[in-house]
């Protein structure tokens, strides 16, 4: 049975995305394609797709473009009724998509964003997360403001006192962190709040310390620095072209390395959002309890399904992630 | 010398195709694609980029797209006189072009249409075949209507009498044959009058009861049970992904098997259609007395060809098609 | 350093592109995408990209397309200061991109242009090479009509008077060449004022009559014939299929043959002006005195990038080909 | 204050809708812009935009086109919680826009949707009926099907019953009503358990028989008729071209005429659902208790209004609407 | 009783047009909308519309833009039997819509055409005119070139030989007539084998040499000078702006002038063509022996209408033009 | 003669412009056209439509968001050799442009931008003002930021000093100043060094505390407080619906005020640049010492003409401008 009485809430920064067709370079473009993402909730919104109620906690500019942005939350079933508006502006990025061994690229453009003047007591967590089960968040928010750190972290012990299972994707960005503290300094709290942890070496090392030579030895040394952490988790991916990848992940549970299948990806028509779609696809395993095993490979199938999938979010439903899993109708014609 | 002299009359459902653009799911879809396609219309349309006359009969609703359509196969040198129109619907369907391994999916949307209200009496065949040598239907038809069934049926009957040859692409198709018969209880007439016949193992078996371990025995089955029928075709298709197929056939004439040289398909523009181009291939060199070998090998680089072009039509000429079977400047850039 | 000291000059017709959209044929077309190109004024184009000063001299209708076509130019940086214009037409051209084994076909429509009808007197060359260093060069240019092929020699005579570096892309085209001269009676003499040829086996023999088994004995035997010609480099490409090519090239200077790395180029947005991409890759080592290998390899990169490119031009930084070179962050997401 | 207590159901079809761009005629098309839209389902999310709760009841394919129509309703906040499933087909209409004197033209598809195939015990209306203040249904509905109109009727009975206000739009669509019954033998039961009336003096002819010589008349006589009509109302259209039309409005409440103010329309983007905008705003009106005057205003700018927005729908917030019936910023440009 | 025993002859070229969209101005186009035209083929079309059978003659070049003209006349119902190709190019011309007080503009592009390369023995007149009972000509084709004049001098004298009408739109195009010859040379022997001219007073004064005050006096002149002329028509145009016109019309037969009602013609959607369907219009009433004041009113309506389609061609039923007439369904929705 | 010799330099930020097509509202839009504008480099770039020289400062990001931007000044031939470039992001806005009595809007989003954060020793006025001989600067400028004022306040006293002419469009945005200072404390030292002005009476108001009942007296009482102004301009708009304005424009120098013929825009392009094209009409003039009235004729008619032109730019030629000051082929076909 399908999770309808299980409520996820995820919590982040949703951008305008910008677009330029058909793998032109941003200099050419005279018309950007444009829809919205963020990292969490993407997630949300895969795992909608997949049957789980989830709500989106975020804050918007006051005018149009927030508007527009929570519509399109709507439009994917997430639920939008706890975001709040400010006067801020409105996060985005411009997305220019490589080929062949061109690389895509991203141009951020969110710093002072109605998300990032957030503060400590504009959301209700306890109210949020009545009914919810888990709790999802990402390295980024905490990595956008002392604001945005604060009040992630006021709904890890929210969460956590409510008995919710918490799921954190610990995302180093480079690029953040620059509003006057490190990640090194914060992110330790938050790790010690998750259960469920998707990470890479790099990653860990970079927000613990911890580090090691391989995800097993980084896993390993983890779980023994914060014993609440259940699982760790990291899609490994090889890029031969920018429209040719393959992946793969590994899941480490105490004591057990599980490790999924490995697909092929080829042409690739958007990578943004695959591993939040991975993500979506774990919490998924979990929430209804399946093996690790399978979780995995329901995991890494959806991360795989979105890279055949336009914007920052997976379409795709249980059913079809499963029909992959098993190599069922590939790229055939379904009439 | 191409066959100006030679007429082909196809007979089926032409229904518009609403496409998803740029491998989007339908639910992202603000801008369809219109075009028009049907498998007999299909293959009247690739016979005449081939030079031969053709003249498809089809029944059309009396609106604004009727019009269209007829004015689509016009565009493309397809005689229209003796087309048809009744006050019900254009039938259709929605195409979403899969990626990678997501597979590709129609919605059939046909129904009720002007094609399938089609009844006995009201196409004059005896006017139509006049001048004409050459009759292709599909087993998609008689699976429409009880109406469009006899309406074929007549068509064939008529034919024959003519004495013109008789093509059939038994296409089995489960979500039709909605009216209240079973394809074995009517097929097998069809199949009575018919030379030559495409179809699969399981088209042949579901349409005439008899089977066999491959195609050259069911095929030598069929011959065993329908003296009439003077060969048996069929492409093979692997399918890599949604873009990268390959593709090969094999003809069975009493007594000899034919294997066509294979195909790698990649990457593909757009399939739907690519079995039409398979028939007008085989049709095409039937008419002008070619060598089976000869005749199969065209169908097949036809087949190939098609899966470059978009639309549902084959847009090729001959001496393009005898280009690929000789691998003339594959991938070139002709200036 | 990157050579803004540094300043080319070329010279040639450029055309307004037409091209169908998504690899339809030319007959489905209802909306060309329309950009600009011409060999000649691509290497400038991708000079600029490189940092290299660059003008263009040319000659353009009085009308709003030879103004259109000028402020593509100035966009992309090259200098437009000694453009001429005429009251005849622009020469323009259509572009059909092929699929798979389909080949991509060019329709010029270039005759009676503005440029071809370009006379003795009309360009001051002595004006135009104050401050230049370079001059660049096509075998197009004498094979448009009589008037090209004398303004040409005018600015070949006069460059090398004032010192410059001369470039040539000796580049046969056979439905060129209608005016009454042949190739063999009027490019040898533009050879002779070249230091640095890019040219093929083919083109050797077509322009000069000396004939070899393989580039590396043409070279050899040009250079013999030929005692001011520095240089003999071509690209060599595989073509499996309209979107996969492999290229690599190699470079002969008198008693050396340089080989450079090959490039898989899959899947291909664009291979127009990708041997333009490589002269500018050439010319951009040359003028900063790279060493030969080092100049080819960089030329090959940028050969090889242009094919991720839309349109006729290589829109790619010194940084960007190098990091190609260098294999860095293949197809990978740059945030 | 603005409705948030308040609640309102609406029930009907919404279709798919296929729009000819830039007044193309529908033989000229290659590419239909989409979107959806039905008359009951644009007064509920027109009253979303005014800040009222919605929720539309309606019946869809189970295929991918029910999930787009649905993601569709949530993106503008309608709820979609008692949206129910079938095997039939998506309704949809054509659409191609007039110009100059040219009318524009729908093609209705609508036979055999899923919609009409609703029958009695599908809706739980007391469930729906649930926290809600307002019924809205149109006269499209029982003239879909027999099943349509039971389910109607079932819902303004249980609607009565539960205390609810009930409006409806009596649109007396003459090529519908073809499953056997006559809008005189199945309307009167409908208007007499309906408060606000929405028709003109030809609809409620069609739809009860009673006549008059101008809506004064035909309102007085239908108030004799059916003591529980509260109002009557219509807007009033006088077209001078397919871009500019004028459009006024009067509400008949028993012994008391309004007549609303009149807009200037040029240039219309988009006439669709102006009606349903219009209906939108009276009930907007009502449901606060705004003065007559004024709720025949607000919903005849509304009406206005919508004849500038794409699509179906009317996106307006009150202020805008209040700020059109104040002649505030007519036209400028607001930074 | 629509003509379909009537059959209709027109002669002249066929240019690809390119047209900048949304009024961009030429340079700023990156995407030409492309379709065909040209006065004598646009009246054939228009008129197959109207339900005459016609076939347009022309000379196309061998390529795939000839292949791609062709199908867009047979798209139209066009005849396209006698059409005849060359190595030449395809005449062609950028179209710039005007706004305001911003007026259109056309850059042509047609010389050296295949159709301009026409010569005298290249089309069989006789069988050409086989059942046909009209022939069309206009004023560019003896402007284009000598051969074009030539080739249409004979088909008029064929046509008066085998006793069809004939009618000519005397449209003098200063900027053609690059050939060597004037109008006044050449057009009078045209007029003299015409019976039905459309001309304004310098169309007639250019052509023959006759002038007049108004263009009941130079009709009055032409009648005299050229007593085989039966009626010579015109229409009025005042163009207030890009997109508001009015419209009427004037038909003079010998002794009589009908003057037409007037068009308010707003917003324009295309008036490239409105000149061409008033000649249709014209032909269809004269065809069905019409009085004259009812084919003037045809035509005048026609004309009208056309200014609403977008492209070369009016796309409209006789019932449409009729409907216009009546002043019926102005600007209205029709479901 | 126009200007060749005259070079015009103008100072402000450049901003991406992202608009909604098609009249839709933000909240619809999927795709965003994209362009560039400024007030101040759009006078710059209608100044070189006009044959003036100019080069525009401005401070651009690093990224590819500033070579494009740099690109498409460059495109229409503004010189773009003084621009400087920083870390921070590029300024934008969003446009919904209106229809009907619905307004447009803009939502600015260009808080932070690499011009905002320019600062005083970045540009080397001297270099720049060299063989300069006009300065134009806007009132959006000092509102932007502290280093943005002090900036062009140098650039003010350094123009003085080189003896350039100044302009300044005093352009009050009430949603900028947010940096700390007032209008009123920063714009008096501008208006100082300023000697053509162009202001509203509120804009000089709020920039300088003076007042008047109208223009006329405004002026005057400007003239008293600021001896060097030479004359104030304005435009004065009725705006009709949001394509339907009227223009009409008057000026004031010293002792004689000077009133514009009017414009009836309808129906309105782009109204967006419209008072930068007046404002370059008027540099135009006084640059050329044209009489004040031609000056102020042609300035209205550049201010009318952009109307029909889409983008921020006006692309205009003079003698454009001129035949519509003559109402010459108004609303035309130019052949």
């Amino acid at each position: 049975m399908h999770g309808n009485a299980m409520k996820v809430i995820t919590f982040g920064e949703v951008m305008m995305r910008l677009s330029a067709p058909r793998h032109q370079r941003i200099g050419q473009v005279r018309s950007f394609e444009s829809t919205f993402g963020g990292s969490e909730a993407n997630v949300a919104a895969s795992l909608t797709a997949f049957g789980v109620r989830t709500e989106h906690v975020t804050r918007f500019p006051e005018n149009e473009l927030g508007i527009a942005a929570t519509a399109y939350l709507r439009s994917l079933g997430v639920g939008t009724s706890y975001i709040i508006h400010g006067p801020q502006r409105m996060g985005l990025y411009f997305l220019e998509t490589g080929a062949m061994q061109r690389s895509s690229k991203i141009i951020y453009d969110r710093f002072d964003s109605a998300f990032s003047a957030i503060s400590s007591n504009m959301i209700g967590w306890d109210e949020v997360f009545k009914e919810a089960n888990w709790f999802h968040w990402t390295g980024i928010t905490p990595a956008i403001s002392a604001g945005a750190a604060v009040v992630c972290l006021d709904a890890l012990y929210a969460a956590k006192e409510k008995g919710l299972t918490v799921s954190g994707d610990i995302n180093y960005r480079r690029n953040l962190w620059q509003y006057g503290k490190k990640a090194l300094e914060v992110m330790p709290e938050f790790v010690s709040l998750t259960d469920h942890v998707v990470a890479g070496v790099a990653d860990i090392e970079n927000c613990t310390g911890i580090s090691g030579e391989d995800l097993a030895s980084s896993a390993a040394n983890l779980f023994s620095a914060f014993p609440n952490v259940v699982s760790v988790s990291s899609t490994n991916r090889t890029s031969l072209s920018a429209s040719h990848n393959q992946i793969d992940a590994e899941m480490h549970v105490r004591g057990h390395k599980y490790q999924s299948s490995s697909y092929e990806l080829n042409p690739i028509v958007d990578r943004i959002g695959t591993g939040d779609a991975f993500m979506a696809g774990l919490i998924n395993g979990w929430i209804h309890k399946w093996e690790p095993a399978v979780t995995l490979e329901f995991a890494t199938a959806a991360c795989a399904w979105k890279h055949s999938v336009e914007g920052d979010v997976n379409i795709a439903s249980v059913r079809e992630i499963e029909s992959l899993m098993k190599k069922e109708n590939i790229g055939k014609l379904l009439r």
